[in-house]
């Protein structure tokens, strides 16, 4: 689909349901609810719906927002890469969907009609393009949205996969009233207490080899059990391993349940991430992949350790 | 001083020695090798010195500098606000500054000639602007300068202090061969073993009050001793105190010898850091404040703790 098809699709759709992604992050919703509210701009029907309950850390996306009643005439899906990712409370929507929005090069084409940049460091940026062509204008609401999930998807503009049309966006996103500072803390510097001890504990436990090279980080169900953590704020957390300067690979063993390992790999430049889990039947992307791992946890941390050693780069 | 004058100023200036302030961050000493690679593209003789050693740490921004012979015609300051900032080992240059390029509102004016721009997110911003007047191109060195400045007082375009303008700015620099994304890591992300390890102490001993509204880290000379930190290392400690969610005003003190406590405080909207220092005779900014006060720790801490009890507020 090309813009001006996409365009066209939006202009002439109605009585629209948005579906957004499972585990709903800062672009998923971004998109869902400067989407949503573009339509109503535009005199459309339209909702936002989600696996899960809308996370109250991105309550300041959906403030504002309340649910219409309409007969539904179009199924939009914004960010989704796979049907997969609706999660089973909207599995029924998988064979109608009409347009899919997103930015995943992994995007399966499970929909009607898609619309697919690779190369946008996030799906609100898609949006923030296609806006430019409808005959509504954005408002602070929707520039908040579109904001959020810029920085979000982008860790604040310190990923490899921000782009000079990211910056262009959020320069004139920010001209609107929008606090992005205080989106920024929130998203960025804001921890719970149990998150903050979680980390605490992970980062005394951290173990180094090959001179520094590997970093190893072991949560047992122990650990979590008593940090108190819910299982949503372990985002992120994998990639502490990968703090100290000289690591090149960090990983973060997770006990998922008795002797059942989550292992999160997190890599710089030096090592392929997806190439390293794919030896233990996992896979992702290169610099973030994962596998899991049954066993021992002694004789796991043996193994991956000698396939690391064989993977870090002397400097 | 005009934007049009600052660029008739360098066209004809010579044999420059570039001023950088003292414990060099990345505005001040990006500014000062953008500036030297400019002036020396432009045929000119440039140098750039500070009082301490240029930090390995930003090594990536003065590689392939090398130290030039001349006769000095002219003294150029970058990002100081004050000859104090100078430090000892540049004093002698205080009465001899030419032109000062700066964005600190409290700048004091001590250079023959200033050009200031308050508003600007980093002084590497003012040179962006300068550079597009001047007749040289920006290679990709300066650029790298230059997005390192910005970045680095934006805290990766995450503050408030972050303008349209800084985005802009390095949607362009990006556009050159700059690996911002390491970059980035290397400022934002990467840590000693030791500062991990001041981090985790210093997390597990913070102290919560009033409903989590005040946080206090102590920080004695014995666990400071302990961990291994050297005194540049401290940069951000302070902002830890504000990560958890609910907490207006974020307390450091730091024993700097026995008895003589160092206090940062750090601040959310709702509470005015400087005004809170200047009751203990400190100040600074209205988020990022701080004072010293001697005494026994424990009544230190009631004194202080009885002051932000005032200031906090109920939500």
């Amino acid at each position: 689909m090309r813009m001006d098809e996409l365009k066209q699709f939006i202009e002439n759709c109605d009585n629209v349901t948005i579906l957004t992604h499972k585990n709903p992050d800062g672009d998923t919703l971004g998109c869902g609810f400067a989407l949503c509210r573009c339509l109503r701009l535009m005199g459309k029907n339209a909702n936002v719906i989600n696996n899960d309950n809308f996370p109250v850390r991105y309550s300041f996306l959906y403030n504002d927002y309340y649910v219409q009643s309409f007969e539904e005439q179009t199924v939009i899906a914004v960010d989704v890469a796979d049907t997969q990712l609706l999660g089973s409370r909207l599995a029924e929507y998988a064979d109608k969907i009409d347009l899919c929005i997103d930015h995943h090069i992994s995007n399966t084409n499970f929909a009607k009609n898609t619309y697919v940049d690779a190369k946008a460091s996030a799906a609100c940026l898609i949006l923030f393009e296609l806006f430019s062509h409808l005959p509504v204008l954005i408002d602070d609401q929707i520039a908040m949205c579109l904001y959020t999930g810029i920085a979000t998807d982008t860790g604040c503009f310190k990923f490899e996969n921000t782009t000079p049309q990211a910056h262009m966006a959020c320069a004139t996103l920010m001209t609107f009233n929008i606090d992005f500072a205080k989106i920024n803390r929130k998203m960025f510097d804001v921890k719970t207490k149990a998150r903050i001890k979680i980390e605490e504990r992970a980062m005394n436990k951290m173990e180094y080899y090959f001179d520094d090279r590997c970093s190893i980080m072991i949560l047992t169900q122990e650990t979590i059990l008593q940090s108190g953590l819910e299982q949503s704020e372990f985002d992120g957390l994998a990639s502490l391993a990968l703090q100290v300067e000289e690591v090149q690979i960090g990983i973060t063993m997770r006990e998922r349940k008795k002797g059942v390992y989550k292992i999160s790999v997190r890599t710089t430049e030096e090592v392929n991430a997806s190439e390293f889990c794919a030896k233990f039947g996992g896979g992702g992307h290169i610099r973030a992949a994962g596998c899991e791992i049954s066993g021992e946890l002694d004789d796991i941390k043996q193994k991956i350790l000698k396939a690391a050693k064989e993977v870090v780069v002397n400097i």
